[in-house]
């Protein structure tokens, strides 16, 4: 290229970038989100997001400081009957009483394998003793890489027990399309889970184009030490560093972010903290939460708003009424979501 | 713009980036690290650099891999002859004093007030636990807002006794020139450091261009809590999660990055097993780590290679020769480093 002739295809492309980040000429006017119904919520975002990206506006986010954060479990994949993390640690049971044919017969050990067994109804049984006693079997104790590679075996082979899918298929496609939409203007996009870190991570950035380091969820510490043939590894440790629930999640996005997200999204009086930390910052804020009222498509649960109670990912009336009270978007997945899954025709 | 005009603009668009993402046009060809000497040292970057991203080479690390670390005292700017944040905890003591005039009786805030007016040689004194002690008081009790309007406003105005400049400007200019160079590159650029996470991403992204979540460092807990307006704000508590030194670099790195680095550089026996474990990964690895070897336009210590010796950021003759032995570059102020600071005539 001519130097003359590149200068000035340099200028071009600044020039074109620049309207490109401004946004909105016509050849780009194609629906971000096609799988939400024209509604408030729709509306909201695409309100939000131009509030938040439109230079010179008093509302005007620069981007390095839009982070929008995600709660995992019932508001970016599905979460019932019950959490993912919690089938891992249940089907990862057999693998433990195979190496180990004592714990065949000693409870917790024993309740699990009846369950699995039995179908997925008797998991109530299980105490959060008993869960936490499970998971620091299941989650603890072999070095990360080793637990990195046993999760990625499970998410290759385990099948959600409704649609016969993996888990990794069970995200929801309008906020799939959210979370593009929201990087495509400048946004990192978080996960912020009370489900395991490690675990999230092993997926996310295959599932939601969301790197590992963009993942805060319940952490446990790790050992540092040398195998045998001198190289260095990680042992994972039975010892809590995060609880990354309720108040632990401003406190995880502190710790691990350490900005305040202009945006967050959530679906259980879990991700209040969150929210409400998020929503304290000045200038252009959103805050969403899911309610899942959609029983034939996905499942239906709160108990706000009459739905059917649960102690997966419990949204309270209480809660509804304070979203309303702060103004926070509460996404009916019945009433705005054209389509959920990828697989639905 | 005309659609076909446009489309001829976008087609040189893509075509300029791929070519500038492959690099070496000549126009581009100008050297990255004007402030390194040519040696090994330099050569080992660049060469680095191209086996990491020249697509089909077998040492190629795609994009989203490529994580670079750096400690930063003694490695991005200068920590002698104490480290900054350590000055900012002594110099908050006045404060602290102001607020409460019976401290001024007790130590180790006593014998603080006497270093301060004595010059710095007697912070020698002070023992380990007095230091915990005097970190605990400056560095929690307060909201995390205040803390950070705080540090802002001593780096602000305090002066490094030796020149006379703020401290955010002591950065050493070819490591400023090397951030760039790996970004440029597609690295994302990490500090992971001793100091606390907290003080350093006040100025991280101002001085290194390293945003806050991009810092990994000594880390306490937070406390979600409410104001009496009914904001929510997180208080800094005195309680350790994290401490980033030693084998906590590669534990903190697993937290809060969750992958493995491929570059590291440091420059004491503390980024030891953050050396280690960056080599211990497969395929294109740099470690380096900064000899202090330059008394007249810097500081000289070790012990390593017959250097003075000191108590702030130890480089001993074994972990030299452990870096002979592993493959690790070492880097000589003296002799790599053809300009340190941008005021460096």
């Amino acid at each position: 290229m001519q130097p003359n002739r590149f200068l000035s295809t340099v200028a071009q492309c600044l020039a074109l970038t620049a309207t490109l980040a401004v946004g909105a000429p016509s050849f780009a006017e194609t629906d971000p989100l096609p799988s939400w119904n024209d509604g408030p919520a729709k509306q909201g975002i695409v309100g939000f997001v131009k509030a938040s990206t439109t230079q010179g506006a008093p509302t005007f986010v620069p981007r390095a400081e839009r982070i929008a954060t995600f709660d995992q479990d019932g508001t970016l994949w599905v979460e019932h009957p019950m959490y993912t993390q919690v089938m891992y640690i249940l089907e990862s049971v057999p693998v433990l009483v195979k190496a180990k044919p004592e714990l065949a017969k000693v409870a917790p050990y024993s309740t699990v394998l009846e369950i699995l067994k039995g179908g997925h109804a008797a998991i109530a049984k299980l105490t959060m003793p008993d869960l936490e006693k499970l998971a620091a079997a299941t989650l603890t104790g072999m070095s990360t890489d080793t637990f990195q590679a046993e999760a990625k075996a499970w998410l290759a082979k385990a099948r959600d027990p409704r649609w016969k899918k993996p888990y990794t298929e069970l995200t929801y496609l309008p906020m799939q399309e959210l979370l593009r939409y929201l990087r495509t203007n400048g946004y990192k996009t978080y996960i912020v889970t009370g489900g395991g870190q490690d675990f999230v991570r092993v997926y996310s950035e295959a599932v939601y184009g969301i790197p590992p380091e963009q993942v805060v969820g319940t952490a446990g510490g790790t050992k540092y030490g040398y195998g045998k043939d001198g190289k260095p590894f990680l042992t994972k440790e039975p010892k809590l560093l995060l609880n990354d629930n309720d108040a632990g999640k401003p406190e995880g996005i502190h710790l691990m972010i350490g900005r305040r997200p202009v945006m967050a999204v959530g679906n259980s009086t879990g991700d209040r903290q969150m929210l409400e930390y998020t929503n304290a910052g000045s200038g252009a804020r959103l805050s969403m939460l899911v309610l899942h009222d959609d029983a034939d498509r996905e499942y239906a649960y709160g108990p706000a708003q009459g739905l059917p109670d649960t102690k997966v990912g419990t949204f309270t009336q209480a809660f509804y009424d304070e979203a309303q009270k702060q103004g926070w978007t509460v996404i009916s997945m019945k009433n705005d979501w054209k389509r959920i899954f990828t697989f639905e025709q």
